[in-house]
């Protein structure tokens, strides 16, 4: 398998996920008797949800092609530790329609927010043990990456788990929270001069 | 980053929008009492709203590629704008479907039409943004552009927010003006010898 | 605006817009009085459907690549009228659910197969349109084309068009005829040996 | 047509049948009496048969790429089969989501399981077909492949019916055997060293 076809499907599985993100957004039959201003008001969590799926997706679309970029072969594990990826990229839709759809319930809201940041945490852990995979195979890495970049790429997705781990346990006491941590690594990620891509 | 992934990921999230956007065309179910040509002509806000918007959306993904094509390198300012821009562009599917269903209602028609044309100006200012980023570094922009030519393109780009401000401050005056400036935006740029292409 | 990039932009449309058929395909929440089998074969309009428009799909695909490989260079009015045809072919989801939802109604089946018959004509129409457009223009063809097979494909398209125009005014009659005769198109083109590709 | 154009329109179509899935796992709108675990619980079908689907989609597309790298042409006998095979690719979503749906109904569940087999079993014959097209065919197969290399991939692809076969024929016994032996089939391509890729 080339790498380059790899690189297409991928892109093309993540541009499709981030794109049907939208299709959460409730659009409104009718205005309701507070007006569609209220209406739209009242489904923030949708818009919100939207930006930071959508945030993070881009992000790990970022980081997806810094990964392979270090790559001179791909072989099965490689492949199928990114189809395990893609699978939890394509869940994205549902868990972010479930954490807009729950979040100010009173039932299931901290579920929901458990199964946001899981989604984001288990995606990340595929990425992980990916890089992981990749990083202890000699015949699979750019030669030219020395043992001191392998390191420091290790450890930064090491600790890349944090975050998703920490928001997730944080949906136990409040799923606002979960969302803020969640967005909050979207724009870390996102802004300028944080990735080494 | 490579420039063809930018460019593969971003057309594969603009080709997608575009696509999605017939899935907020409702098709009737079964004919009312009127006719099925009845039914389908009622529902023409939501033909014409996916004809302004598709039009848009290429224009924007031309816009797009010959912004790129000026490019030798991809850093990551470039990627976080190009990622706020796929944002925006995301919505659309969201804002036309909105557009179309109250274009016609007594309530709502106004707000929807701004957002209508917000989501083209949102999304035209950020691909502003985006030039004038890559216009002010030397070492991302072709060197080949010479000053003059950075000006013009400064200026156009610059010249081209000024109609969807209008359209959407239309908003306040009739939904119908705001839909029908957008159209004509559209097929201003989609029509031959209009865009330095 | 480089030609492979219009064919991947393209290709990314035609590719959704295919995928996106299935969707019109009713899936029963449970079973009624007469069991599944039943009900899914009461839906057989819907398959027969998705497979006729898959195949046009797929057969325009084909079409589309044999047309942008004959240019060399890919100028506005190239990119205007291919995004005029990609707008149609976008409109083929909702043209293929209107048609499967009234086939066999006593109210608007009529009027269904001619719309669901005259997209694919506005399709082909549009597509003789660039066609004829690129023959014309001796800076945009590859000049080892000569004359003779210039006015060959022009034939070719042009006779192209006659089977959706009879097949949209048989909608008159029947839109069984209508079904007929445009999955009899696909079969035809989809069929080896009949297109030289 | 070129290989490449047709690996990227298949790999276009193959995304996003794959990330259309998502689609089918229902969001809940508000958590029932039992609460919000309870009713994900209950939709386990859903998560089940997106796992399921995912990994044979995944694989197919491995396979699929390992098919076209052997050839150094395609002929439009090797495009009208391809074509098949992405329409029954491009039926998985709704194979998928009647599969969750029927999965514990006492009307419907048996003839639900056997149509999800059964369009694996469809992809599969196809798939066969386009092979045993392809190694019949001298100018189209790259000429280093050997005939014992051309038996090993015809057998192979002959003997990957069989599992689909007897998927589909446990049907008749119980929906869950189907299922389960779909998702044995998927892990046990997916897994590294099970595949000559």
């Amino acid at each position: 398998m080339s790498k380059s076809r790899v690189e297409a499907f991928s892109d093309g599985v993540i541009a499709i996920a981030i794109t049907l993100l939208v299709l959460d957004i409730p659009v409104p039959e009718r205005a309701g008797p507070h007006g569609l201003a209220h209406d739209l008001g009242h489904n923030w969590p949708h818009f919100v949800a939207y930006a930071v799926s959508f945030l993070t997706i881009g992000v790990i679309w970022i980081n997806h092609h810094a990964a392979l970029r270090r790559l001179i072969v791909v072989d099965h594990g490689v492949l199928a530790l990114n189809l395990l990826l893609l699978l939890f990229i394509g869940l994205l839709p549902f868990s972010t329609a479930l954490m807009a759809n729950f979040l100010r319930r009173h039932s299931g809201a901290h579920l929901a927010a458990a199964i946001y940041a899981g989604s984001f945490l288990a995606m990340s852990i595929t990425f992980f043990a990916m890089q992981r995979y990749v990083l202890s195979r000699p015949g699979i890495l750019d030669p030219t990456i020395d043992e001191a970049s392998r390191r420091v790429i290790a450890r930064r997705n090491a600790v890349g788990l944090i975050p998703y781990a920490v928001a997730t346990a944080a949906a136990a006491l409040s799923p606002y929270v979960t969302l803020a941590i969640c967005g909050a690594i979207a724009l870390y990620y996102a802004l300028p001069q944080t990735t080494a891509t």
